[in-house]
């Protein structure tokens, strides 16, 4: 004989009228509890809808909601004529499960993970302070235009064109393409028609995607020494190897990376700005490089991320538009000219692995989202874009003479600095004696980040030096963040 | 003793005052172009800046810029006192190569590529037909509320916060993984944590990273049969054996999985609303597959892609919910109840596992934009989201039973249908006989999407039948796109 639900278990189902869970759902999963962990057994036959309702001072479709959705999950059956009982088909291993409540943290337990995800595991995730004064690539957020942005994307969005709301292009709208492939045009020197950009969610990606397409786990790959970090994890996370190549003031140097590893499947550069070093690749080092892609039918990811500021001397020209065999993957970022947070990045490719990046592409994330690229290409060839850098490019001028003045006076014995030619960032070389690292460390504990150049390394290295972003720190602080580097320093140094 | 440039090699630089390129910038090109191809030779003096400026009828000030471009680039070199000179240090290689003007075809060439990217070269992409009347997961777009959308994207964008600028978390900006727990937790009995939510750009990013992060290349991974062929390209991507699973009416078959491949990693099932067939799977097969997980030490992915959309009974609680040994992956998207051109998609993962996933998520893309992503967060806690389902959920109730009638109307002898629970499409079955691949083929030539029910299975099947989306295609249209249907199958079936 089934036994009629009592008040006692009811008393347990906390209704909260404040809650934003609806009622209905909270009687649901209330019941449901009650079923789980036992308090109410199979056959047992629940309170009516509508004394259920008098009872917990509800509607009583609010009860009938949550009993049809019992019922419907197969929690209850309803008996024609008696009402709603707990099922009497339940598994024995529902019944005997433990509360489900709020989720629980999980007990400690080995996760079998394949070889590109095990090494994740328990290694916490590096927090980043990219916002920070002294972030080198970070842009003057505050003098960005947001205004007029907001409305363009507004203006798009109000009346979206159907197709940009359904499939993109997995390589981007067609008009951001275009806009992209002018302004590359005009401003780089890079010869490229629309349908070889590739627009991403920012030049990480292109760097992922580049690895990918070439390398092998286990096959070579050379950088620059010092070089990008963000080039050394993409290559790592492909399982294959960097192989760091020292630059000199020419640039990459071929004829150490040849002897170091003559196999490598690939090389990524930065030849208009070296990172972190801030020199130009030579005009003959760059047709030796090429020759060597040529020649050995290999390729090169030309890192071109922040070539739109140069204080002295016009931008350089981008090593693709000097290319004419086809080797040359030419990325670049949105990230520098307006701010990493839009997550827009391009690539230039050779037309005949278009399709192969394409796809390569839509395994990992199908496409960017249309509408805010049609608002982006507006913004480029409405003429914005070019007013801003060229805003920018006269007010990072002055952030890097204030801030090299301030080095010069207040650090001249610690410090050798001069102006960059070009970039946002500039490098500030220490006493070899001065540990770098824990200057970037403790700076980080009084809000800058000024990183050490020795972690640019993959390598040991007697190199130590700092990268102080300018352009991203107003003129005003400038002063006060300089006294604490300062003091930082001489405090290491004692 | 070098030659005086000479007027008639001026001629070839056409320098075009309304073309958006700078006039410098030609000049540069062209000059360049010039020496490159060996009209301009090594030691050749250039015209001084003041009668070239003359000759081209342009500013002088054109002219030098010109020339300082191609000296800091290393083409010229300036002889104090006698102006400038084409450089004599230029490599023999520069002066052969031929002419570089715009993107050419790139000549038929073998090019080596790693394993994953080699098969996509030659491949054209498949042509996508998402935005046609009967694609399946297309939703009503001419009802969203854009407007909403346009102005929230906008107050958000015009005083964006700072840290939504810059690093964005790589699972999303706390405002919205909150905002979607909430949800979830509401509408779909999923148990978690907002630090759990991770905030990807679609659905298919998901799958893409619970494949690589459980399976290395030639493992097994149970997936359903039919099944999403998302799910089957993103497990063949990874170089993983996508095995077929036959459902039947409770939905996924453990036994028969057990009995094909007892060594699977992983399995993906969409328990909801199996895609495409539209059952639920029954509570007796949710606990033993996580009795299996959990014994077993294996993962379930829950594809939970349209349970928004319910028209009978209450929307069925999620897998995730009953899972008390953190062995679900549960994967939505925003593409359904908003449109997939967003690119939001999210998938929630156990404690345990959130940096794992986290890391190889910032590998392929770092991280979604930030200030979206509030807009959104803001879309879905001011109550727009859910007023637009309920809204939609009405309108799709009323064209799936327009679609239903008029099938059942004009094509009772050809075709068997009855209307869904839930979703946003439905199964019309064929006769075997009738090549139902073919139809798909016919009716995107007369601008239809109808997915053959065949080409959801992996294996060879007797199961004809069309997948009619009906949530996005209008009422009005229906009867003459019906009436076109039974033409197609008409002329199919003599």
């Amino acid at each position: 004989m089934p036994r009629r639900i009592r008040n006692a278990q009811l008393s347990t189902l906390a209704l909260d009228p404040a809650s934003h869970t609806p009622l209905h759902q909270q009687l649901f999963l209330g019941l449901r509890q009650a079923i789980l962990d036992g308090r109410l057994k199979p056959n047992t036959q629940l309170a009516s809808s509508r004394s259920l309702a008098t009872e917990l001072n509800i509607s009583r479709n609010t009860v009938l909601t949550a009993y049809d959705q019992l019922t419907a999950e197969g929690y209850l059956e309803s008996r024609i004529g008696s009402g709603s009982y707990v099922s009497s088909h339940l598994p024995d291993d529902l019944l005997e499960r433990k509360s489900i409540g709020h989720a629980e943290q999980v007990p400690k337990r080995d996760v079998y993970l394949s070889k590109m995800a095990a090494p994740y595991k328990d290694i916490p995730l590096k927090q980043t302070y990219r916002g920070l004064p002294f972030s080198p690539g970070l842009p003057a957020l505050e003098e960005f235009p947001f205004e007029d942005w907001a409305r363009l994307l507004a203006r798009n969005w109000r009346a979206p064109k159907r197709e940009f709301l359904v499939d993109n292009s997995i390589g981007g709208s067609a008009v951001l393409r275009e806009a992209i492939a002018t302004h590359l045009g005009q401003t780089r020197a890079v010869r490229c028609d629309p349908d070889q950009v590739i627009v991403l969610s920012g030049s990480q990606q292109a760097i992922h995607l580049v690895v990918r397409a070439f390398a092998e786990p286990g096959d070579s790959i050379w950088m620059e020494e010092p070089g990008y970090p963000g080039i050394r994890d993409a290559i790592i996370s492909a399982g294959a190897s960097p192989v760091p190549v020292p630059v000199d003031d020419e640039g990459f140097r071929l004829d150490l990376a040849q002897s170091l590893a003559p196999d490598a499947r690939l090389v990524c550069i930065s030849p208009s700005h070296q990172y972190p070093l801030g020199q130009t690749m030579s005009l003959a080092r760059r047709l030796d490089l090429l020759e060597w892609a040529k020649t050995e039918g290999k390729f090169i990811l030309e890192d071109d991320y922040d070539s739109e500021y140069r204080y002295a001397g016009r931008p350089l020209s981008s090593l693709q538009g000097l290319d004419e065999d086809n080797r040359v993957l030419y990325v670049g970022t949105m990230s520098k000219v307006m701010f990493s947070g839009l997550r827009v990045g391009y690539m230039v490719v050779p037309k005949d692995l278009v399709d192969v990046f394409l796809a390569l592409r839509r395994d990992i994330d199908s496409h960017s989202p249309a509408v805010p690229e049609a608002a982006l290409a507006d913004f480029i060839s409405e003429g914005y874009l070019a007013a801003h850098i060229r805003r920018m490019r006269l007010l990072y001028e002055d952030r890097q003479d204030c801030l090299v003045t301030l080095l010069k006076q207040k650090l001249p014995d610690l410090i050798e600095v001069e102006p960059q030619e070009s970039g946002m960032h500039l490098v500030a070389f220490l006493d070899p004696l001065i540990p770098d690292k824990r200057v970037e460390k403790a700076a980080i504990e009084q809000g800058m980040l000024v990183r050490a150049l020795s972690g640019f390394y993959n390598g040991a290295t007697h190199q130590n030096g700092l990268i102080l972003g300018f352009a991203g720190t107003s003129e005003t602080v400038m002063p006060q963040l300089v006294d604490r580097l300062d003091i930082i320093i001489r405090t290491l140094t004692k």
